[in-house]
């Protein structure tokens, strides 16, 4: 289950570069591609003559012809032309509200008439010179929600990332919960420490002394329906942490973009925006690389206690308090699914 | 669902040179062998003593000796030795009627008391000097249906196929089809037109030229149970295409035999008989590699629509006049299945 | 169905090796580790915190630490401690008997109440210097009861293994079966014969006449839940065969170890003792490899062999005198079954 009246990152723009790209997400098979002036079109994957799929066609003329038998699908689900038919009476396949923002393809999978771009996220990251992004997707064997899990409670950096950003006072230090509306906020606060390789590093690359004893903080922030993005950094201890002034820190947001697929199976948009250096596109490039080896590590987790929750299903698990952050993200999500269920309880 | 009480090609001569082929066809799970004299022979895949797969064995003095515990298994489903045991009582296997011609194996999979030779459908390429013929096999995940669909209806070549044999007149001429019994034919003919590529290169091939206009054809002829020879070729404009003189024009057939593996995958007998230059070896080669290429496209697609009608089946699809050849080609399957459905209604 | 209150190699000592091992065992999902002072233990791969599979993790100060978030479970399955938890009310999880000796780690996969290491086969051959072992592990998409009637039944060697141990005289030789209590017996002894290529050149290392005739026998030992020991060797002819003085033979043990993973899966620990020329390493390694190569032969039968009898279920086989190894020790297995899944009728 999972809502679908709600954006999901779909793609990079880059994935539909020149060609049409096929994908699964909340169960919807969907056919994207570049219409007409570039704008960003999303139409069941689907060829409502014989089914073919429209993704292994071609963009023409800011269509999508399907490779079969070209038929000419408009961004609105309506068959345009079909050689030496008439198409009025073909039936229209559904569309699905798109957006291009922020270096991302968004897509709303649920109800149409309900899509409002507005209530896409503001990612201030991604329009502003300060900032400098680099990331990755990867898909993975497991269900959304474990992935939630994951990022909401960042204890397990101090085992599956060890030697990168896992250090020992991560266990040491009270993880706090606070829910805010739809938002769930987690965060733990490492005081007075030497900071870990990853921070270490950053520290030098934006020349200042990475042998200094720090603060370090690290904000996981849930928004629905399944996006967390992480507030992490340190600074110079005593200077007031994730509130210290620019020259007494350096920051970064984890960003995790987690899109179901199917029940068992999301895409997990990753990357790091971080709020110093963005000029240095080498310092981009080796942290892309970094994260991506971090990252893939969780994957193997993930997929392996998928099948452990898959085959024991009647298994209940612990809630401590180091995964209340996960626990309100899911009743957050629960609330979402449950209102797109009771539709009698919707506005008119 | 599949007609059983009728010949399928099974595999080619190669396949069995010197040792046993299993292969599913039609849901059966069949043996093949040279028996004595290098006669033909096939037998359920399944050792009557303890389940072993019989083709992993190795045919020994015209019987197929199961390579577990050398049970000796003769042509016609009877045990015929086995070591140290007497095999008088083991229970037989079912053995189908087999029969090689044309180039073929063909198989029986049905009721084998219906079976006759006569019944297999004259191939005048592969028994005349005149021609030459190339060809291989693949196996593909769909139910051989869309495979019938994607013959008897030849549009798909101007998006498929761009940059060999498709062309944009293809579009533009009216497909007309013909039942005839159980023979169904679609067939299109573009008039005064330049020859694409690869019939550019086969006019070249035969000495003529290949910059003069022509009138090409496509006659997909359909018979049972799921057999599609297209007739093609290009002829001098106004020579009367499918009927000019043999010196005014270059012709062929592509072959297709479709044999069912599951209700969801088949095997495809691909190939191409052409009625000029047969004795040129370097030709055939050329143009069996330029073909593989060519149906190794349809492959993807046809895997893809397979995938969107399986897990979408209530939805309906559309059926237009291109689409009739393959409609009427399904009717006399599902003729063919119904009657061998309806034992009553059959001759004593 | 598989016994589970008995003993099963679980995996070689050098699998533990500074890391966990997970491996589904009877179908229970076991992390196998090294405890404190080396001793090996095992237990549910399965984090209590959130199931995330143990087997990720890694060895710590004598316990098995989650990969996760750091849960600290002890070889009883009682956690023994998490970062800023309290572990007291965390539920337990299973806990296996397990035991090393023999060169194998043994489990018990049911009730640990009822495990006794007493029960453990003794394997003269792993304690003897005068003995020497090679083996290796495959796992094989087959039920296990398949692998047992192959082993109690050597006829196959004739047909499977052609051009090393098989030979024609087996055939001509009876095959008789004993049973005593849960032990199943099956021996052929071939007289006066050539031996085959691999016992000529055991007799050739050994210092004596790979010329000579031989008496070879053949005695395949089924002991509960699934091992099969397998007496082989050749005689000077007319010494006696299996009793013959040392002097005048070479002789072997074929050792069998079979663990079912799931119903149609297993776990096949394969090797050779032999009983000359213990010091020479040379030997061990090429009799190794030799005999890795026969057994992957068997492989590619049997999963086979399972496709089948899994596909066609109500399709009776077979039940020779050659079976009979293979038959009373299925009698074996169905009794354990049966006597597990009657507790009234178990002592108190």
């Amino acid at each position: 289950m999972f809502p679908k009246n709600t954006w999901y990152v779909a793609c990079t723009p880059d994935e539909i570069d020149g060609k049409p790209l096929g994908r699964t997400i909340c169960g919807e098979r969907i056919a994207f591609f570049r219409a007409s002036e570039g704008k960003v079109a999303a139409v069941e994957d689907f060829c409502p003559h014989r089914g073919a799929a429209l993704s292994l066609g071609r963009v023409y003329d800011g269509n999508l012809m399907c490779g079969y038998h070209g038929l000419v699908m408009g961004p609105d689900g309506k068959t345009v032309s079909m050689p030496m038919q008439r198409v009025g009476g073909f039936p229209q396949i559904k569309a699905y509200p798109v957006a291009e923002r922020y270096g991302y393809i968004w897509v709303w999978p649920g109800d149409a008439t309900k899509a409002d771009a507005s209530l896409i996220p503001h990612l201030e990251w991604a329009v502003s010179p300060e900032w400098a992004f680099g990331g990755g997707l990867y898909h993975i064997n497991s269900g959304y929600r474990l992935m939630i899990d994951n990022l909401m409670d960042l204890t397990h950096e101090a085992y599956v990332h060890v030697g990168s950003i896992g250090q020992n006072e991560i266990d040491n230090s009270p993880v706090i919960t606070k829910v805010d509306g739809d938002h769930v906020y987690t965060s733990r606060v490492m005081q007075d420490i030497i900071a870990p390789p990853f921070w270490a590093a950053a520290l030098r690359a934006n020349g200042m002394d990475d042998k200094a004893r720090v603060d370090r903080w690290q904000i996981s922030r849930f928004s629905p329906p399944s996006h967390v993005l992480i507030d992490v950094g340190v600074a110079y201890a005593g200077k007031g942490g994730f509130d210290a002034p620019k020259e007494d820190k350096v920051s970064a947001v984890v960003v995790d973009f987690i899109t179901p697929e199917t029940e068992n199976s999301h895409w997990y948009f990753w990357g790091m925006a971080r709020h110093f250096k963005p000029e240095d596109k080498e310092l981009t490039k080796s942290i892309r690389e970094g994260q991506g080896g971090i990252f893939g590590q969780d994957l193997a987790v993930l997929e392996a206690q998928q099948r452990n929750v898959q085959d024991y299903p009647g298994r209940s698990l612990l809630m401590l308090n180091i995964d209340a952050g996960g626990v309100q993200s899911r009743r957050v999500i629960d609330r979402m699914i449950k209102a797109e269920q009771t539709p009698a309880a919707e506005p008119a």
